[in-house]
């Protein structure tokens, strides 16, 4: 998905917010603030919003020379899902769908995100949205591939998140690897923040080769990219992994909230919907 | 008020706005928007949010050569004042007391705002203001001022806005000069607008020789200078004037609603509260 105009103004709001993380001096801000208004106008009318979050994150921690602004943001948030993680167990142990069940965990841990919105009450979220339906709703289709999935790949998005797929790949009891960015980006999850969440126990985890936030192909390891074509079912997790991933053909199922105004109108749903989309192209 | 960190993706967001008025051609809303953010890192670290627009505006009105992109939206938002108007008038007629129930009224036209947010309902919010405590109160003092008063500059914001300005100038009895911008930015009136509000049948009515939006001393006449120099009393509409007079000495009321919350936390006060301010330094 080729980034939206209104994605722009976005990219200051979380310079500024990722900024806020490392320091608070003013001047200092305003010095990164500069450099991404300079870079911008660098870029194609086409590049995707995780090209251009890639740039905007790589600036800031070029000139801050904090590698992982969101270290301990994403340590708390796994530590906060994994004190949940026994209670959504026993949700969806009792649900009458446990599959579906898992799937709507997943995409609760979803809001755990500080590229797209910055506030959110991962609790609150989880009780309602393990009862709200999707306004996309590819889950009979979902069901039947992981029934029949001999080797699932798994695309993580943020910190935190990963305990509820931990949720999701239990119930799917399918080889799963599960790919997580090369470097830190925004708060979303490297290697060891999945083994934080104890993903090491249920997949088999790999990075992708990518410092992007989304899984941009060009950005892979060629390692990555033969693990992906070997796959019969891809679960592409949240917003970036979609924007990479919209016109990507192959057996992908997106998982995910749509957080921000300029999803919601890409997917063509309210913003605040949760969605289990099969990739359109590969199934026409 | 020196712009706060925050403004800057502000800036972003009313270039799309503006933009948006003007073409659907999104490749030519991308250009602008480039050149927007190659300008800003040229900025002095201390510039005022009304310098900033300034330029902002200069440059879609450059890019464009459209020079008035809000003319049709400043006509109907005065025509939509001006059917209100009777029905204002009587409220205030009616009140306890008429001049705060108009300095309330004149308030309330501070939602006719295409800079700071882009949606409002003036109607509705009209009967809400009409009744809401200001936030900062200087009322008393505001009052006495006015009884003496012998010249009175009021420095006007929004076109639409304008009709409640006019409200107000009629309960203060006093000569008034009613000083708009030199040319047309954002919705800011110009003296056709203020014109057509019906202002020139209570008030003189002048240009202060600023394209900002906001009066910025050192953009404006000489003339103009002298004007404000020479008035016992001066009222400040708005968040633009705000930001550019908050440091200026003088016999300053500032009359506003805090509709973002950079100039609420600035001020201290909750965002969509209603100020009546004195000038602090003056007062001190």
């Amino acid at each position: 998905m080729k980034a939206y105009l209104d994605c722009y103004p976005c990219f200051f709001v979380q310079t500024l917010n990722t900024m806020r993380l490392i320091t608070s001096d003013e001047e200092e801000i305003w010095k990164v603030l500069k450099a991404v208004s300079s870079f911008l106008p660098s870029l194609s009318f086409d590049a995707t919003p995780p090209e251009i979050g890639r740039e905007v994150y790589r600036i800031i921690s070029d000139m801050t020379g904090v590698e992982d602004p969101y270290r301990e943001v994403k340590k708390r948030c796994t530590q906060q899902a994994l004190d949940l993680y026994p209670d959504v167990k026993e949700k969806v142990k009792k649900a009458g769908n446990s599959l579906l069940a898992a799937a709507r965990a997943a995409v609760a841990g979803n809001i755990i995100d500080f590229g797209a919105q910055a506030e959110f009450d991962i609790k609150k979220d989880l009780d309602r949205i393990l009862k709200q339906d999707f306004a996309v709703n590819d889950f009979e289709r979902f069901a039947r591939m992981v029934k029949k999935s001999k080797k699932a790949v798994y695309l993580a998005d943020n910190a935190g998140e990963t305990v509820f797929d931990r949720v999701l790949i239990e119930e799917m009891a399918v080889p799963v690897v599960y790919a997580v960015r090369d470097k830190p980006v925004i708060n979303d999850a490297v290697i060891e923040d999945a083994v934080e969440a104890g993903i090491d126990r249920v997949a088999q985890i790999i990075s992708s080769g990518s410092d992007a936030p989304g899984t941009i192909l060009g950005c892979c390891s060629d390692d990555f990219r033969d693990i992906l074509k070997s796959a019969d079912l891809i679960i592409s997790k949240g917003q970036g992994n979609y924007e990479a991933l919209s016109e990507v053909q192959g057996p992908i199922f997106f998982l995910l909230k749509s957080k921000c105004p300029v999803i919601a109108k890409d997917i063509g749903v309210p913003e605040g919907s949760i969605i289990l989309m099969e990739q359109k192209k590969y199934r026409a």
